[in-house]
Protein backbone atom coordinates (compact mmCIF):
# COMPACT_ATOMS: atom_id res chain seq x y z
CA UNK A 1 0.00 0.00 0.00
CA UNK A 2 1.22 3.57 -0.61
CA UNK A 3 1.62 6.13 2.11
CA UNK A 4 -1.16 8.67 2.00
CA UNK A 5 0.11 12.45 0.92
CA UNK A 6 0.70 14.75 3.06
CA UNK A 7 2.44 18.55 2.88
CA UNK A 8 2.41 18.03 6.53
CA UNK A 9 6.41 16.67 6.63
CA UNK A 10 5.98 15.45 10.19
CA UNK A 11 2.42 12.88 8.86
CA UNK A 12 5.01 12.11 5.63
CA UNK A 13 8.10 11.27 7.87
CA UNK A 14 6.19 9.67 10.40
CA UNK A 15 4.36 7.19 8.02
CA UNK A 16 7.99 6.28 5.61
CA UNK A 17 9.60 5.90 9.45
CA UNK A 18 7.00 3.40 10.19
CA UNK A 19 7.20 1.73 7.20
CA UNK A 20 10.65 1.45 7.38
CA UNK A 21 10.69 0.06 10.87
CA UNK A 22 8.11 -2.28 10.18
CA UNK A 23 11.07 -3.54 7.19
CA UNK A 24 14.09 -3.29 9.43
CA UNK A 25 11.92 -5.69 12.12
CA UNK A 26 10.91 -7.79 9.89
CA UNK A 27 14.21 -8.77 8.48
CA UNK A 28 16.33 -9.04 12.06
CA UNK A 29 13.23 -11.59 13.39
CA UNK A 30 13.37 -13.70 10.34
CA UNK A 31 16.76 -13.57 11.08
CA UNK A 32 16.70 -14.69 14.39
CA UNK A 33 14.06 -16.97 13.70
CA UNK A 34 15.99 -18.78 10.86
CA UNK A 35 12.93 -21.02 10.18
CA UNK A 36 9.66 -18.66 8.62
CA UNK A 37 9.29 -15.59 7.26
CA UNK A 38 6.29 -13.14 7.16
CA UNK A 39 3.46 -13.53 5.54
CA UNK A 40 2.00 -9.81 4.39
CA UNK A 41 -1.57 -8.77 3.75
CA UNK A 42 -2.82 -5.45 2.50
CA UNK A 43 -5.78 -3.32 3.52
CA UNK A 44 -7.96 -0.72 2.84
CA UNK A 45 -9.46 1.23 5.40
CA UNK A 46 -13.62 2.26 4.62
CA UNK A 47 -12.97 5.86 4.56
CA UNK A 48 -9.23 6.63 3.32
CA UNK A 49 -5.80 4.27 3.90
CA UNK A 50 -5.26 0.83 5.24
CA UNK A 51 -2.57 -1.06 6.43
CA UNK A 52 0.28 -3.58 5.57
CA UNK A 53 0.15 -6.59 7.65
CA UNK A 54 2.84 -8.87 8.10
CA UNK A 55 2.58 -12.13 10.55
CA UNK A 56 5.26 -15.20 10.94
CA UNK A 57 3.82 -18.42 12.52
CA UNK A 58 5.34 -21.44 13.79
CA UNK A 59 8.72 -20.45 13.33
CA UNK A 60 11.77 -22.14 15.08
CA UNK A 61 11.52 -19.33 17.59
CA UNK A 62 8.23 -17.36 17.41
CA UNK A 63 5.08 -18.98 17.57
CA UNK A 64 2.99 -16.07 16.35
CA UNK A 65 4.83 -12.66 15.30
CA UNK A 66 2.95 -9.69 14.20
CA UNK A 67 3.68 -6.90 12.85
CA UNK A 68 1.69 -4.02 11.49
CA UNK A 69 1.65 -0.68 9.71
CA UNK A 70 -1.16 1.17 9.39
CA UNK A 71 -2.00 4.71 7.97
CA UNK A 72 -5.93 5.99 7.92
CA UNK A 73 -7.39 8.96 7.36
CA UNK A 74 -11.09 8.98 9.22
CA UNK A 75 -13.46 11.23 10.43
CA UNK A 76 -13.39 11.54 14.08
CA UNK A 77 -16.12 9.35 16.11
CA UNK A 78 -17.77 11.64 19.05
CA UNK A 79 -16.77 9.21 21.63
CA UNK A 80 -13.08 10.20 20.65
CA UNK A 81 -14.25 13.60 19.95
CA UNK A 82 -15.38 13.94 23.46
CA UNK A 83 -12.37 11.97 25.26
CA UNK A 84 -9.62 13.94 23.44
CA UNK A 85 -12.19 17.56 24.51
CA UNK A 86 -12.01 18.83 20.39
CA UNK A 87 -14.75 19.01 17.74
CA UNK A 88 -15.43 16.68 15.31
CA UNK A 89 -13.49 16.71 12.46
CA UNK A 90 -11.22 14.27 10.34
CA UNK A 91 -8.16 12.63 12.12
CA UNK A 92 -5.41 10.99 10.51
CA UNK A 93 -3.60 8.07 12.53
CA UNK A 94 -0.51 6.30 11.17
CA UNK A 95 1.55 3.35 13.53
CA UNK A 96 3.38 0.38 14.14
CA UNK A 97 2.16 -2.36 15.86
CA UNK A 98 4.41 -5.63 16.86
CA UNK A 99 3.49 -8.56 19.54
CA UNK A 100 6.04 -11.40 19.49
CA UNK A 101 4.61 -14.97 21.06
CA UNK A 102 7.77 -17.41 21.32
CA UNK A 103 7.04 -21.01 21.39
CA UNK A 104 9.71 -21.28 24.61
CA UNK A 105 8.04 -20.17 28.00
CA UNK A 106 12.08 -19.11 28.56
CA UNK A 107 11.67 -16.02 25.91
CA UNK A 108 9.31 -13.94 26.70
CA UNK A 109 6.37 -11.89 24.79
CA UNK A 110 7.23 -8.72 23.61
CA UNK A 111 4.67 -5.56 22.68
CA UNK A 112 5.69 -2.41 21.02
CA UNK A 113 3.55 -0.05 19.18
CA UNK A 114 4.40 3.71 18.03
CA UNK A 115 1.59 6.20 16.49
CA UNK A 116 1.20 9.90 15.16
CA UNK A 117 -2.14 10.93 14.77
CA UNK A 118 -2.62 14.72 13.49
CA UNK A 119 -6.32 16.77 13.42
CA UNK A 120 -7.19 18.84 10.70
CA UNK A 121 -7.12 21.96 13.17
CA UNK A 122 -3.53 20.97 13.34
CA UNK A 123 -3.28 19.90 16.96
CA UNK A 124 -0.93 16.69 16.69
CA UNK A 125 1.19 14.47 18.89
CA UNK A 126 2.67 10.86 19.20
CA UNK A 127 1.85 7.77 21.46
CA UNK A 128 3.33 4.77 22.12
CA UNK A 129 5.13 2.31 23.84
CA UNK A 130 6.97 -1.06 25.27
CA UNK A 131 6.35 -3.75 27.13
CA UNK A 132 7.94 -7.24 28.29
CA UNK A 133 5.85 -9.97 29.21
CA UNK A 134 8.04 -13.25 30.86
CA UNK A 135 6.55 -16.39 32.03
CA UNK A 136 9.85 -16.65 34.23
CA UNK A 137 11.69 -14.17 35.50
CA UNK A 138 15.22 -13.38 34.56
CA UNK A 139 15.63 -10.24 36.65
CA UNK A 140 18.86 -9.09 34.33
CA UNK A 141 16.71 -9.73 31.25
CA UNK A 142 13.75 -7.38 32.81
CA UNK A 143 17.02 -4.68 33.49
CA UNK A 144 18.43 -5.05 30.63
CA UNK A 145 14.85 -4.00 28.54
CA UNK A 146 14.57 -1.34 30.82
CA UNK A 147 18.07 0.01 30.43
CA UNK A 148 17.68 -0.13 26.90
CA UNK A 149 14.70 2.23 27.51
CA UNK A 150 15.97 4.80 29.88
CA UNK A 151 19.53 4.78 27.60
CA UNK A 152 16.48 6.46 24.49
CA UNK A 153 14.53 8.39 26.75
CA UNK A 154 17.50 10.34 28.63
CA UNK A 155 19.11 11.47 25.40
CA UNK A 156 15.99 13.88 25.07
CA UNK A 157 14.56 14.45 28.68
CA UNK A 158 15.61 12.76 32.11
CA UNK A 159 12.02 13.75 32.96
CA UNK A 160 10.51 10.85 30.55
CA UNK A 161 11.81 7.44 31.95
CA UNK A 162 10.52 7.30 35.11
CA UNK A 163 7.38 9.03 33.74
CA UNK A 164 6.71 6.78 30.98
CA UNK A 165 7.85 3.57 33.37
CA UNK A 166 5.13 4.73 35.63
CA UNK A 167 2.53 4.85 33.29
CA UNK A 168 3.64 1.91 31.89
CA UNK A 169 2.77 -0.19 35.14
CA UNK A 170 -0.53 1.84 35.76
CA UNK A 171 -1.57 1.37 31.68
CA UNK A 172 -0.41 -2.46 31.61
CA UNK A 173 -2.36 -3.37 34.65
CA UNK A 174 -4.74 -6.24 34.76
CA UNK A 175 -7.03 -4.72 37.65
CA UNK A 176 -8.92 -7.74 38.04
CA UNK A 177 -5.88 -10.31 38.83
CA UNK A 178 -4.42 -7.20 41.10
CA UNK A 179 -1.14 -8.10 38.85
CA UNK A 180 0.64 -6.53 36.03
CA UNK A 181 0.84 -8.02 32.29
CA UNK A 182 4.33 -7.83 32.47
CA UNK A 183 7.69 -6.76 34.05
CA UNK A 184 6.47 -3.05 32.00
CA UNK A 185 8.54 -0.96 30.07
CA UNK A 186 7.90 2.19 28.81
CA UNK A 187 4.24 4.18 27.73
CA UNK A 188 3.64 7.53 26.49
CA UNK A 189 0.54 9.06 24.97
CA UNK A 190 -0.38 12.79 23.88
CA UNK A 191 3.42 13.98 23.29
CA UNK A 192 3.10 16.92 21.96
CA UNK A 193 5.89 19.68 21.12
CA UNK A 194 8.45 19.88 18.88
CA UNK A 195 7.23 17.35 16.50
CA UNK A 196 10.69 16.53 14.43
CA UNK A 197 12.29 16.06 17.52
CA UNK A 198 9.45 13.90 19.06
CA UNK A 199 9.70 11.69 15.65
CA UNK A 200 13.67 11.51 16.09
CA UNK A 201 12.25 9.88 19.86
CA UNK A 202 9.69 7.98 18.29
CA UNK A 203 12.61 6.61 15.56
CA UNK A 204 14.68 5.62 18.47
CA UNK A 205 12.16 3.86 20.18
CA UNK A 206 10.83 1.97 16.95
CA UNK A 207 14.75 0.58 16.29
CA UNK A 208 15.35 0.24 20.10
CA UNK A 209 12.83 -3.06 20.28
CA UNK A 210 15.67 -4.39 18.51
CA UNK A 211 18.52 -3.84 21.07
CA UNK A 212 15.95 -4.20 23.80
CA UNK A 213 13.97 -7.40 23.29
CA UNK A 214 16.55 -9.42 20.28
CA UNK A 215 19.28 -10.01 23.26
CA UNK A 216 16.89 -11.66 25.83
CA UNK A 217 15.94 -13.97 23.04
CA UNK A 218 19.48 -14.90 22.28
CA UNK A 219 20.01 -15.06 25.66
CA UNK A 220 16.62 -17.35 26.71
CA UNK A 221 16.97 -19.40 22.96
CA UNK A 222 18.49 -22.24 24.34
CA UNK A 223 17.10 -22.47 28.22
CA UNK A 224 15.43 -26.10 28.39
CA UNK A 225 12.01 -26.17 29.26
CA UNK A 226 9.36 -28.84 29.47
CA UNK A 227 5.54 -29.42 29.05
CA UNK A 228 5.29 -28.11 32.81
CA UNK A 229 6.49 -24.46 31.72
CA UNK A 230 4.75 -24.47 28.66
CA UNK A 231 1.57 -25.36 30.42
CA UNK A 232 2.22 -22.05 32.70
CA UNK A 233 2.95 -20.44 29.22
CA UNK A 234 -0.40 -20.93 28.07
CA UNK A 235 -2.35 -19.94 31.12
CA UNK A 236 -0.17 -16.89 31.74
CA UNK A 237 -1.39 -16.05 27.96
CA UNK A 238 -4.56 -16.24 29.44
CA UNK A 239 -3.89 -13.15 31.42
CA UNK A 240 -2.65 -11.66 27.95
CA UNK A 241 -5.85 -11.97 26.35
CA UNK A 242 -7.85 -10.83 29.59
CA UNK A 243 -6.37 -7.78 29.46
CA UNK A 244 -5.68 -6.47 25.39
CA UNK A 245 -9.73 -7.86 25.45
CA UNK A 246 -11.06 -5.92 28.50
CA UNK A 247 -8.89 -3.23 29.16
CA UNK A 248 -6.38 -2.64 25.90
CA UNK A 249 -7.71 1.05 24.37
CA UNK A 250 -5.97 0.32 21.06
CA UNK A 251 -7.74 -2.85 20.50
CA UNK A 252 -11.07 -1.48 21.67
CA UNK A 253 -11.00 1.42 19.67
CA UNK A 254 -9.37 -0.61 16.78
CA UNK A 255 -12.89 -2.70 16.87
CA UNK A 256 -14.82 -0.25 17.98
CA UNK A 257 -13.69 1.71 14.69
CA UNK A 258 -13.95 -0.98 12.60
CA UNK A 259 -10.50 -1.49 11.71
CA UNK A 260 -9.30 -4.98 10.46
CA UNK A 261 -10.34 -7.42 12.96
CA UNK A 262 -7.47 -9.65 12.32
CA UNK A 263 -5.00 -7.08 12.75
CA UNK A 264 -6.03 -5.75 15.77
CA UNK A 265 -6.28 -8.99 17.30
CA UNK A 266 -3.27 -10.40 15.96
CA UNK A 267 -1.82 -9.83 19.44
CA UNK A 268 -3.93 -12.74 20.70
CA UNK A 269 -1.49 -15.79 21.91
CA UNK A 270 -1.94 -19.04 19.22
CA UNK A 271 -2.54 -20.75 22.19
CA UNK A 272 -4.39 -20.56 25.52
CA UNK A 273 -5.22 -22.23 28.26
CA UNK A 274 -7.79 -21.14 31.20
CA UNK A 275 -8.15 -23.81 33.97
CA UNK A 276 -10.42 -22.81 36.70
CA UNK A 277 -8.64 -21.39 39.49
CA UNK A 278 -5.15 -22.66 38.70
CA UNK A 279 -2.34 -21.10 41.58
CA UNK A 280 1.08 -22.16 41.11
CA UNK A 281 2.31 -23.98 44.13
CA UNK A 282 4.60 -22.16 47.31
CA UNK A 283 8.32 -21.47 46.44
CA UNK A 284 8.01 -22.53 42.90
CA UNK A 285 9.12 -20.14 39.53
CA UNK A 286 5.79 -20.00 38.82
CA UNK A 287 4.93 -18.59 42.08
CA UNK A 288 7.59 -16.16 42.03
CA UNK A 289 7.01 -14.39 38.98
CA UNK A 290 3.00 -13.61 39.99
CA UNK A 291 4.82 -12.14 43.00
CA UNK A 292 7.04 -9.77 41.19
CA UNK A 293 3.88 -8.82 38.93
CA UNK A 294 1.70 -7.97 42.01
CA UNK A 295 4.58 -5.57 43.26
CA UNK A 296 6.11 -3.47 40.38
CA UNK A 297 9.39 -2.61 40.92
CA UNK A 298 12.17 -0.08 39.95
CA UNK A 299 14.51 -2.35 37.30
CA UNK A 300 17.35 0.30 36.43
CA UNK B 1 -23.02 -20.18 52.25
CA UNK B 2 -26.14 -19.66 53.87
CA UNK B 3 -29.00 -17.34 52.06
CA UNK B 4 -29.21 -13.84 52.71
CA UNK B 5 -32.63 -13.81 54.69
CA UNK B 6 -35.61 -11.56 54.09
CA UNK B 7 -38.64 -10.31 54.69
CA UNK B 8 -39.28 -10.17 50.70
CA UNK B 9 -40.58 -14.43 50.03
CA UNK B 10 -39.55 -13.09 46.25
CA UNK B 11 -36.31 -12.73 47.50
CA UNK B 12 -35.97 -15.63 50.06
CA UNK B 13 -37.94 -17.76 46.88
CA UNK B 14 -35.38 -16.87 44.03
CA UNK B 15 -32.90 -17.62 46.28
CA UNK B 16 -33.25 -20.96 47.39
CA UNK B 17 -34.68 -21.78 43.85
CA UNK B 18 -31.47 -21.16 42.54
CA UNK B 19 -29.47 -23.00 45.15
CA UNK B 20 -31.62 -25.79 44.35
CA UNK B 21 -31.40 -25.69 40.97
CA UNK B 22 -28.01 -25.87 41.18
CA UNK B 23 -27.81 -28.64 43.03
CA UNK B 24 -30.21 -30.54 40.47
CA UNK B 25 -28.58 -29.47 37.65
CA UNK B 26 -25.03 -30.38 38.83
CA UNK B 27 -25.96 -33.49 39.56
CA UNK B 28 -27.69 -34.31 36.15
CA UNK B 29 -24.31 -32.86 34.59
CA UNK B 30 -22.41 -35.75 37.06
CA UNK B 31 -24.76 -38.59 35.98
CA UNK B 32 -24.37 -37.95 32.32
CA UNK B 33 -20.57 -37.38 32.69
CA UNK B 34 -20.03 -40.69 34.67
CA UNK B 35 -16.15 -39.77 35.73
CA UNK B 36 -15.42 -36.45 37.21
CA UNK B 37 -17.73 -35.01 39.98
CA UNK B 38 -18.17 -30.63 40.72
CA UNK B 39 -15.52 -29.45 43.19
CA UNK B 40 -17.09 -26.70 45.59
CA UNK B 41 -15.94 -23.38 46.23
CA UNK B 42 -17.57 -20.67 48.73
CA UNK B 43 -16.93 -17.31 48.59
CA UNK B 44 -17.52 -14.18 50.43
CA UNK B 45 -18.66 -10.73 48.80
CA UNK B 46 -16.81 -7.69 50.24
CA UNK B 47 -20.38 -6.63 51.35
CA UNK B 48 -22.69 -9.08 52.22
CA UNK B 49 -23.54 -12.33 50.75
CA UNK B 50 -21.16 -14.35 48.53
CA UNK B 51 -21.31 -17.33 46.29
CA UNK B 52 -21.44 -21.29 45.73
CA UNK B 53 -19.10 -22.00 42.89
CA UNK B 54 -19.07 -25.21 41.52
CA UNK B 55 -16.27 -27.05 38.94
CA UNK B 56 -15.90 -29.85 37.07
CA UNK B 57 -13.08 -30.31 34.86
CA UNK B 58 -11.86 -33.01 32.47
CA UNK B 59 -14.39 -35.30 32.81
CA UNK B 60 -15.81 -38.37 29.93
CA UNK B 61 -18.11 -35.57 28.43
CA UNK B 62 -17.05 -32.22 30.05
CA UNK B 63 -13.67 -30.34 29.60
CA UNK B 64 -14.82 -27.64 31.83
CA UNK B 65 -18.46 -27.32 33.44
CA UNK B 66 -19.05 -24.51 35.73
CA UNK B 67 -22.36 -24.32 38.36
CA UNK B 68 -22.28 -20.82 40.42
CA UNK B 69 -25.13 -19.55 42.83
CA UNK B 70 -24.99 -16.12 44.31
CA UNK B 71 -26.64 -13.95 46.42
CA UNK B 72 -24.77 -10.74 46.95
CA UNK B 73 -26.34 -6.82 48.50
CA UNK B 74 -24.27 -4.02 48.14
CA UNK B 75 -24.69 -0.35 47.38
CA UNK B 76 -25.36 0.21 43.98
CA UNK B 77 -22.13 1.49 41.76
CA UNK B 78 -22.85 5.60 40.22
CA UNK B 79 -22.43 3.53 36.62
CA UNK B 80 -25.58 1.17 37.31
CA UNK B 81 -27.97 3.76 39.12
CA UNK B 82 -27.10 5.80 36.08
CA UNK B 83 -27.79 2.84 33.55
CA UNK B 84 -31.03 1.85 35.95
CA UNK B 85 -32.33 5.99 36.06
CA UNK B 86 -32.84 4.86 39.79
CA UNK B 87 -31.02 7.02 43.01
CA UNK B 88 -27.77 5.68 44.72
CA UNK B 89 -29.48 2.82 46.95
CA UNK B 90 -28.56 -0.89 48.05
CA UNK B 91 -29.29 -3.78 45.43
CA UNK B 92 -29.78 -7.30 46.11
CA UNK B 93 -29.03 -9.80 43.52
CA UNK B 94 -29.18 -13.71 43.48
CA UNK B 95 -28.71 -15.96 40.21
CA UNK B 96 -27.67 -18.72 38.68
CA UNK B 97 -24.66 -19.36 35.88
CA UNK B 98 -23.40 -22.08 33.88
CA UNK B 99 -21.19 -22.38 31.30
CA UNK B 100 -20.50 -26.03 29.99
CA UNK B 101 -17.15 -26.83 27.57
CA UNK B 102 -17.60 -30.32 26.22
CA UNK B 103 -14.60 -31.75 25.13
CA UNK B 104 -16.02 -33.41 21.58
CA UNK B 105 -16.26 -30.60 19.29
CA UNK B 106 -19.74 -32.87 18.04
CA UNK B 107 -21.40 -31.93 21.45
CA UNK B 108 -22.15 -28.05 21.35
CA UNK B 109 -21.37 -25.72 24.44
CA UNK B 110 -24.34 -24.28 26.34
CA UNK B 111 -24.74 -21.13 28.90
CA UNK B 112 -27.20 -20.22 30.89
CA UNK B 113 -27.81 -17.26 33.48
CA UNK B 114 -31.00 -16.68 35.55
CA UNK B 115 -30.97 -13.63 37.93
CA UNK B 116 -33.25 -11.90 40.42
CA UNK B 117 -32.67 -8.37 41.46
CA UNK B 118 -33.64 -5.77 44.12
CA UNK B 119 -33.62 -2.21 44.52
CA UNK B 120 -33.93 -0.53 48.38
CA UNK B 121 -36.87 1.36 46.94
CA UNK B 122 -38.53 -2.02 46.01
CA UNK B 123 -38.36 -1.74 42.29
CA UNK B 124 -37.50 -5.49 41.38
CA UNK B 125 -37.13 -7.68 38.30
CA UNK B 126 -36.38 -10.81 36.86
CA UNK B 127 -33.58 -11.29 33.92
CA UNK B 128 -31.79 -14.37 32.45
CA UNK B 129 -31.30 -16.58 29.18
CA UNK B 130 -29.61 -19.65 27.38
CA UNK B 131 -28.29 -19.65 24.35
CA UNK B 132 -26.47 -22.47 22.79
CA UNK B 133 -23.21 -22.70 20.54
CA UNK B 134 -22.33 -25.06 18.27
CA UNK B 135 -18.99 -26.04 16.49
CA UNK B 136 -20.38 -27.99 14.03
CA UNK B 137 -24.33 -27.63 13.10
CA UNK B 138 -26.72 -30.36 13.39
CA UNK B 139 -30.40 -28.36 12.77
CA UNK B 140 -32.36 -31.09 14.64
CA UNK B 141 -30.27 -30.03 17.85
CA UNK B 142 -30.85 -25.62 17.57
CA UNK B 143 -34.55 -26.90 16.65
CA UNK B 144 -34.81 -28.69 19.55
CA UNK B 145 -33.07 -26.36 22.08
CA UNK B 146 -35.14 -23.81 20.81
CA UNK B 147 -38.78 -25.98 21.17
CA UNK B 148 -37.81 -26.21 24.37
CA UNK B 149 -37.80 -22.91 25.35
CA UNK B 150 -40.68 -21.73 23.20
CA UNK B 151 -42.76 -24.01 25.11
CA UNK B 152 -41.81 -22.86 27.81
CA UNK B 153 -42.48 -19.36 27.47
CA UNK B 154 -45.79 -20.05 25.67
CA UNK B 155 -47.28 -21.63 29.32
CA UNK B 156 -46.96 -17.69 30.35
CA UNK B 157 -47.31 -15.36 27.00
CA UNK B 158 -47.16 -15.82 23.37
CA UNK B 159 -45.50 -13.09 22.92
CA UNK B 160 -42.42 -13.59 24.89
CA UNK B 161 -40.11 -16.56 22.75
CA UNK B 162 -40.70 -14.32 20.13
CA UNK B 163 -39.13 -11.12 22.05
CA UNK B 164 -36.77 -13.03 24.06
CA UNK B 165 -35.02 -15.40 20.72
CA UNK B 166 -34.89 -12.09 19.20
CA UNK B 167 -33.21 -10.04 22.64
CA UNK B 168 -31.29 -13.26 22.34
CA UNK B 169 -29.81 -12.63 18.83
CA UNK B 170 -28.99 -9.39 19.24
CA UNK B 171 -26.92 -9.63 22.76
CA UNK B 172 -24.67 -12.20 21.89
CA UNK B 173 -23.56 -10.86 18.67
CA UNK B 174 -19.88 -10.71 17.58
CA UNK B 175 -19.99 -6.89 15.97
CA UNK B 176 -16.36 -7.12 14.98
CA UNK B 177 -16.45 -10.56 13.81
CA UNK B 178 -20.15 -10.23 11.94
CA UNK B 179 -21.24 -13.21 13.38
CA UNK B 180 -23.64 -14.30 16.18
CA UNK B 181 -22.01 -16.74 19.54
CA UNK B 182 -23.95 -19.40 18.17
CA UNK B 183 -27.80 -20.10 17.37
CA UNK B 184 -29.01 -18.26 20.11
CA UNK B 185 -32.22 -19.43 22.54
CA UNK B 186 -33.71 -16.73 24.83
CA UNK B 187 -32.51 -13.49 26.69
CA UNK B 188 -34.63 -11.45 28.83
CA UNK B 189 -33.94 -8.36 30.93
CA UNK B 190 -35.97 -6.08 33.44
CA UNK B 191 -38.57 -8.64 33.59
CA UNK B 192 -41.21 -6.99 35.74
CA UNK B 193 -44.92 -7.38 37.25
CA UNK B 194 -46.18 -10.47 38.99
CA UNK B 195 -42.90 -11.36 40.65
CA UNK B 196 -44.76 -14.68 41.70
CA UNK B 197 -45.31 -16.03 38.44
CA UNK B 198 -41.92 -14.48 36.95
CA UNK B 199 -40.31 -16.40 39.71
CA UNK B 200 -42.15 -19.66 38.28
CA UNK B 201 -41.40 -18.88 34.76
CA UNK B 202 -37.85 -18.55 35.61
CA UNK B 203 -37.77 -21.55 37.47
CA UNK B 204 -39.24 -23.46 34.52
CA UNK B 205 -36.87 -21.87 32.53
CA UNK B 206 -34.02 -23.10 35.08
CA UNK B 207 -35.55 -26.70 34.64
CA UNK B 208 -35.72 -26.01 30.66
CA UNK B 209 -31.59 -25.93 30.95
CA UNK B 210 -31.68 -29.79 31.32
CA UNK B 211 -34.91 -31.19 28.79
CA UNK B 212 -33.33 -28.61 26.22
CA UNK B 213 -29.59 -29.63 26.32
CA UNK B 214 -28.75 -33.16 27.92
CA UNK B 215 -30.59 -34.65 25.00
CA UNK B 216 -28.44 -32.98 22.77
CA UNK B 217 -25.54 -33.89 24.79
CA UNK B 218 -27.00 -37.71 24.41
CA UNK B 219 -26.85 -37.25 20.93
CA UNK B 220 -24.00 -35.78 19.94
CA UNK B 221 -21.45 -37.67 22.49
CA UNK B 222 -20.69 -40.52 20.36
CA UNK B 223 -20.32 -38.53 17.16
CA UNK B 224 -17.01 -39.34 15.43
CA UNK B 225 -14.40 -36.62 15.06
CA UNK B 226 -10.72 -35.93 15.12
CA UNK B 227 -7.71 -33.53 15.36
CA UNK B 228 -9.25 -31.58 12.96
CA UNK B 229 -12.76 -31.02 14.48
CA UNK B 230 -10.75 -30.58 17.62
CA UNK B 231 -8.93 -27.80 15.94
CA UNK B 232 -11.81 -26.07 14.90
CA UNK B 233 -13.31 -26.22 18.38
CA UNK B 234 -10.52 -24.71 19.98
CA UNK B 235 -10.41 -21.66 17.22
CA UNK B 236 -14.49 -21.05 17.74
CA UNK B 237 -13.68 -21.14 21.50
CA UNK B 238 -11.44 -18.09 20.79
CA UNK B 239 -14.77 -16.40 19.60
CA UNK B 240 -17.04 -17.60 22.78
CA UNK B 241 -13.64 -15.30 24.96
CA UNK B 242 -13.75 -12.33 22.64
CA UNK B 243 -17.47 -12.51 23.29
CA UNK B 244 -17.36 -12.92 26.96
CA UNK B 245 -14.49 -10.48 27.50
CA UNK B 246 -15.43 -7.69 25.49
CA UNK B 247 -19.21 -7.83 25.38
CA UNK B 248 -20.72 -9.28 27.70
CA UNK B 249 -22.09 -7.28 30.14
CA UNK B 250 -22.32 -9.57 33.33
CA UNK B 251 -19.04 -10.58 32.90
CA UNK B 252 -17.97 -6.70 32.70
CA UNK B 253 -19.85 -5.78 35.25
CA UNK B 254 -18.70 -8.90 37.77
CA UNK B 255 -15.25 -7.66 37.16
CA UNK B 256 -15.88 -4.02 37.98
CA UNK B 257 -17.87 -5.18 41.15
CA UNK B 258 -15.11 -6.84 42.62
CA UNK B 259 -17.15 -10.36 41.95
CA UNK B 260 -14.96 -13.15 42.53
CA UNK B 261 -12.93 -13.26 39.47
CA UNK B 262 -12.45 -17.23 38.97
CA UNK B 263 -16.60 -17.40 39.30
CA UNK B 264 -16.77 -14.70 36.78
CA UNK B 265 -14.20 -16.28 34.33
CA UNK B 266 -15.08 -19.55 34.80
CA UNK B 267 -17.24 -19.25 30.99
CA UNK B 268 -13.22 -18.80 29.29
CA UNK B 269 -12.70 -22.18 27.43
CA UNK B 270 -10.19 -24.78 28.75
CA UNK B 271 -7.95 -24.27 25.73
CA UNK B 272 -8.59 -22.26 22.97
CA UNK B 273 -6.48 -21.18 20.19
CA UNK B 274 -6.03 -17.82 17.61
CA UNK B 275 -3.96 -18.54 14.37
CA UNK B 276 -3.97 -15.62 12.21
CA UNK B 277 -6.87 -14.88 9.71
CA UNK B 278 -8.39 -18.51 9.85
CA UNK B 279 -10.81 -19.09 7.38
CA UNK B 280 -12.40 -22.71 6.41
CA UNK B 281 -12.02 -23.88 3.19
CA UNK B 282 -15.23 -23.09 0.97
CA UNK B 283 -17.98 -26.39 1.07
CA UNK B 284 -16.93 -27.72 4.56
CA UNK B 285 -19.23 -28.28 7.61
CA UNK B 286 -17.03 -25.69 9.04
CA UNK B 287 -17.68 -22.79 6.57
CA UNK B 288 -21.72 -24.18 6.76
CA UNK B 289 -21.47 -23.15 10.45
CA UNK B 290 -20.12 -19.68 9.76
CA UNK B 291 -22.48 -18.91 7.25
CA UNK B 292 -25.22 -19.81 9.90
CA UNK B 293 -23.88 -17.58 12.01
CA UNK B 294 -23.58 -14.72 9.72
CA UNK B 295 -27.13 -15.07 9.32
CA UNK B 296 -29.44 -16.07 12.52
CA UNK B 297 -32.59 -17.70 11.65
CA UNK B 298 -35.79 -18.84 13.01
CA UNK B 299 -35.41 -22.72 14.36
CA UNK B 300 -38.81 -23.25 15.22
Amino acid sequence: MSIIDSHSHVKQGAQEHFKRLQDDICRAVETIDGKETFTEDHWSHPTAGGGRARMLQDGAIFEKAGVNFSAVAAPLSENLATRLSVPLQNIFATGISLVMHPCSPMVPTVHMNLRYLELADGNAWFGGGADLTPYYLFPEDAQHFHAVWKAICDKYDSSWYPRFKKSCDEYFFISHRKEARGVGGIFFDYLKGDLDQLLEFVQDVGHGILESYIPIVERRRHEPWGEREKEWQKIRRGRYVEFNLIYDRGTLFGLETEGRTESILMSLPPEVKWPYDYRPEAGTREEALVTILQHPREWV
